[in-house]
């Protein structure tokens, strides 16, 4: 909370009281003037503490409006037969991550202090609110835990029966996240930047929103669960060729996208938490504000950079201009930048957008050639966009920016290709490595006990019919004939 | 605005000058000083001003929100054939509210002083702004306005005339409502908690953000309209049996859904109407803000606990995990806890929710059992769980969140539960019984004299036809065939 | 920066000092206690950032989300088959803009000093942030420029070749619509009422959110365009009458002007780009706050008034009630309320709506007549309602709020009917002519351009089929069968 800028309002009556000798009575006169700028101090630490929570808060709400987006997009990628199916693993993500992360996943991931793997207070809010926590960062990072869990039910839609479901989603938003979070994001996690000492290579790893921390960790559990459970039925023909299943609706693909643009913006500028912040002297234009502006234009301008590179690339390589293509592009381009999004120039986040376009239409190859089916290229779009992500940090974060958002350590690593070294590289190859071994042996564990039990895949005719029909109790449309006569299929599909 | 904050602030030249005596001009100077003092006091309340008008603001555009959120999820619920018609209900609802909210809804509401049962200040914003109310207190009002008559137009869905709609709307968000949030919120209300004297049981009513004035309000209105019209033509079959009347669109219900979750952290929240605001001492880390994130957390809980009962308490009685149970379970869960949102710990708000499915599910068995149809179960879902966060809140409130929020009355009631007496269980009783009856007389006479002078329902024939051909000049869809032809029936239905 | 408010802040240690000598050591007591109120002063200059860059990064966000707005409207507006074209032009719009924003659009719109005509600094953002700009106004301006194109695809949807697409929304946001916006809304611009002399009639535009500078270059634009390519293929039957070719989904109609409803919130009060500051004296209930909220109020109400405007005049004309048509006249009231917005009282605004909602029925009646299809309503919604609204602001523009809002300029021009007299009027004629004139050379030309080009119109096959299967990869939606064989048409259309 800016002590710093507090220092120069201290007023010391013991400082002032001398120098006002010879009045009638020195010491009262330095004691009620002093009292008084210690009223005035205060009450901007109330001030900062409203404005603050207002800030944090409504990007929470943005946040939160994530899972709407997700919900959509999701809806509108798989055929119309599983549409009830997905959208209620979105409502549940948020519903069962409301009780859980209250119940222990918070305390998991920012319960300091801890070990460094994982917190182990604040079960239930219990001491809430702290002069550390209030419940404004509850709820922030709430919005954030539910949405790892909403990548992986893109990965494995349309064929997982639903208390897998139920399973996997818990372990992964009661445990695994929150862990993972305590790691890079926590005080004293063992890879934190923010660290009091030992930091890995002197650095630390620096993920600014969650490139890593939410998008790989997503992805990896994603790709785990589809892996394991194999391609839908029809995916690929007798040849072995990818055949197109296309989503029911573009419209809602194209609402989810937007949506989930709107919300980046408590994603990415959110991140920083609190906005009434100096960096260096009070009075001046430029300060933590700026730099939460500067975050929302580079989160914006990879996510555009991504977007045309992906609307040329694809028309070269396909010959038509598609939408749906260019929205994943668009995703994969804010999945890449939310780890370096507040230590970036806007420039090089041009560069990774850019360069994201391209990983995620090699992901894709690379997922065709291999036979892996994920209906909303979950994994490759958060897993290669967002550990793409982590490198681009590494290589472009600026020495200002890093030593504006993590102050205090002097010679702290920067971006290689900005003559920062190659220790952030290194931390952050690690986070590649370390999230990736992590959730491997959590979540493919769990999806292979699963299809172990037979508990993970649906039945070839469960599939064939739809989710919505076998599991939810009908389908998502009812188109009634004019006359009311309900439709003979309970749909407006053709016979 | 923190006037007890500024005490601390506050300079005086009298009290300084005889400290500083001895100085040359130990006035002129005391008064210096002082000087500078009162002009940063008056700094901090330009300050309060700007930070409050913008929490409530964008509060008050998230309420909004909500409008759409109202649409999309009625949208969803009916059948496709009177699409049109119920979201041009909740577009006026929005339009007509703003101009009668303007002209005098906002005046019945809060122009105090009055006789505690209607205000009668501010016609038409005369001599706005003043002291007390600035705009931004007008349109977040206008916001929660619009919102009951959207409920009612849910409860009598898809038989409704739309001439009926148009007198009973202006009369609820033009008079009942208005009224109703007079007596219960306005200072001078004679149910106010806020009220100088002759508090309601020594306590007054504590309906924080409205499940009694928004929810109980809407929903008995919606009652009285359906229930004096009758079910719509096959929503029971020749032997008395209730038929499942699907609505078109689950992803629309999602998607209203989620819209609603997300505008409810403007309505519970954003009810405090300000931010910043100490409770006790300046300067420390607890205050409103803190109070507010808290009611986010609360708002949050008692949605997932309820949609989470929903869930798994429908899977036990129907067999299927079903997404647009779990909607609605949800959204009765916020309906419960916007009562008691503000004054309630966290774990409380899990149980509110766990409750809040249980009343849903038994409403409905209720509803069914005396044939009541109610296309959006909107009475049994705002009734029921809103009366059942009235009841809540006055058996869980807690003694510190009443006496920060409702300050200056020692010895205060707070709930039953919590050691805190039978008064504001008394007091809220009284809340049920005098909405259920003032609405119950007001609305249920105008829906009798309605349906008496035949502009209630349409004929059997438009019900069959559906009001969107009938009424609104065509239909929602149109999907035309690949060669432009206009299919047949100028829609996508079939033969 | 609110600087006339520091004024009482400010401490004089050569103005104390001599106050009081006496005490031992009167020149450091004096040194002393004004670094003190020098540091909270400048403490309340960083107030003022956080606080007024909150406001409007979230203003931004709520702009940026009518672009969603925007893609829903214009896909429920067009027919099936080019839902997924109209779409793909609304996220470009966001993503090219992004990129041609940040390299020159910015620059040429705001880069003062200037020649009056256009800026010529901050191209890529260099020497970004400064004290005139931060990030934050880079952002908040460039969901302005996208949203001009996303009017113009409007017009000419349906119809148009995407590489003309991509031609002439390059050309309209990065140069077109930012030299209009410079001429009015940078400080040197040579019709602004910012500039430091030679106002325009004394004068300079009051165009506040840009009726004008948004809606009227959008409209102007899209109206070459539509009429270059004359009317789709099946819009004027055989004896020339107009023929309904209806959008295929009303759902998304509503949402996306419920969304642009949502964001004009962000548009209209979101314009003040600061709320943290005072008219006249410190310490007052009265200041930007209020006039920011009365804005919101304002925008309110001229939408609801022209909404029920076109509810009871169409339903007059044309026997039914359209919520189509009440959505237009909604946005049409907002359109015309932009230009004025801050300036007019409450009640003026219901006669701006009023008065929109027939200037848009008469339009679409003259568009008819002359044979003019634009299937969006666009250039007669932003057009003709734009163009009213900034002939309404010059009539109703009130003295207090014009003085408030451009200060210090004694005797400035009002509204015409308010006693100012008709300089404001003139001024404002001037700005239709001048955009007209300006938008017209430059998009005409280039839409004749691209017409002689054979760049511009579809073939009639592909207009008959629909640019989604032609050009876009397929069509957004794709209903199969239960039994998961893929229907006949790849979709759910009829045979």
């Amino acid at each position: 909370l800016s002590l710093n800028l507090m220092a120069a309002l201290t007023c010391s009556a013991t400082n002032l009281g001398p120098l006002l000798a010879g009045a009638s009575n020195a010491t009262a006169a330095a004691e009620y003037i002093c009292g008084r700028f210690d009223a005035v101090s205060n009450k901007f630490v109330d001030t900062a503490y409203a404005v603050d929570t207002t800030y944090l808060l409504f990007s929470a709400y943005l946040v939160f409006a994530m899972q709407l987006g997700f919900a959509m997009l999701c809806a509108g990628s798989v055929r119309a037969k599983n549409t009830m199916n997905i959208m209620l693993t979105n409502v549940l993500d948020a519903a069962t991550g409301g009780i859980f992360y209250y119940l222990f996943g918070f305390a998991f991931a920012f319960g300091g202090p801890s070990n460094g793997f994982i917190g182990r207070h604040f079960f239930g809010l219990g001491t809430f609110p702290s002069p550390s926590f209030d419940y404004g960062y509850f709820l922030y990072q709430w919005a954030f835990a539910i949405a790892a869990a909403g990548i992986t039910s893109g990965s494995i839609a349309e064929r997982t029966q639903f208390v897998a479901y139920l399973i996997y989603s818990s372990f992964l938003t009661g445990l695994v996240y929150p862990i993972v979070s305590h790691w890079f994001w926590s005080a004293d996690g063992w890879a934190s930047p923010a660290r009091a000492d030992n930091l890995l290579f002197e650095s630390g790893v620096i993920d600014f929103a969650g490139s890593g921390v939410v998008h790989l960790v997503g992805a990896i559990a994603g790709f785990w669960g589809a892996f394991i459970e194999g391609p839908r039925i029809g995916k690929f023909d007798h040849e072995g060729r990818s055949v197109l299943l296309r989503g029911h609706s573009g419209t809602l693909v194209v609402l989810g996208t937007f949506l989930l643009w709107f919300g980046w913006y408590g994603f990415n500028p959110g991140s920083f938490l609190n906005i009434f912040k100096t960096y260096g002297e009070s009075g001046s234009f430029y300060g933590q504000w700026s730099a939460i502006g500067r975050t929302a234009v580079t989160t914006t301008l990879a996510g555009s950079s991504a977007a045309l590179t992906t609307l040329f690339g694809k028309r070269l390589i396909s010959g038509h201009w598609n939408v749906t293509d260019v929205c994943n592009g668009l995703l994969g381009g804010f999945a890449a930048i939310t780890s370096g999004c507040a230590v970036v120039d806007p420039w090089a986040a041009i560069i990774c957008g850019f360069v994201s376009a391209w990983v995620l239409i090699g992901c894709n190859k690379i997922a065709e050639r291999f036979k892996y089916d994920d209906p909303l290229e979950a994994a490759q779009l958060h897993g290669g966009c967002g550990a793409w992500g982590i490198i681009f940090t590494a290589l472009f974060a600026t020495e200002a920016y890093v030593k504006e958002i993590y102050p205090g350590r002097p010679g702290r690593a920067y971006g290689l290709l900005m003559g920062g070294g190659g220790k952030l590289l290194a931390a952050h190859i690690v986070q590649i490595l370390v999230i990736t071994g992590w959730v491997s042996v959590t979540m493919g564990t769990l999806f292979g006990l699963l299809h172990k039990l037979k508990l993970l895949r649906i039945s070839p005719d469960e599939e064939m019919a739809g989710m919505d029909l076998t599991s939810h109790g009908g389908l998502a449309y009812v188109y009634q004939d004019v006359d009311d006569a309900p439709m003979q299929k309970n749909s407006f599909m053709m016979a």
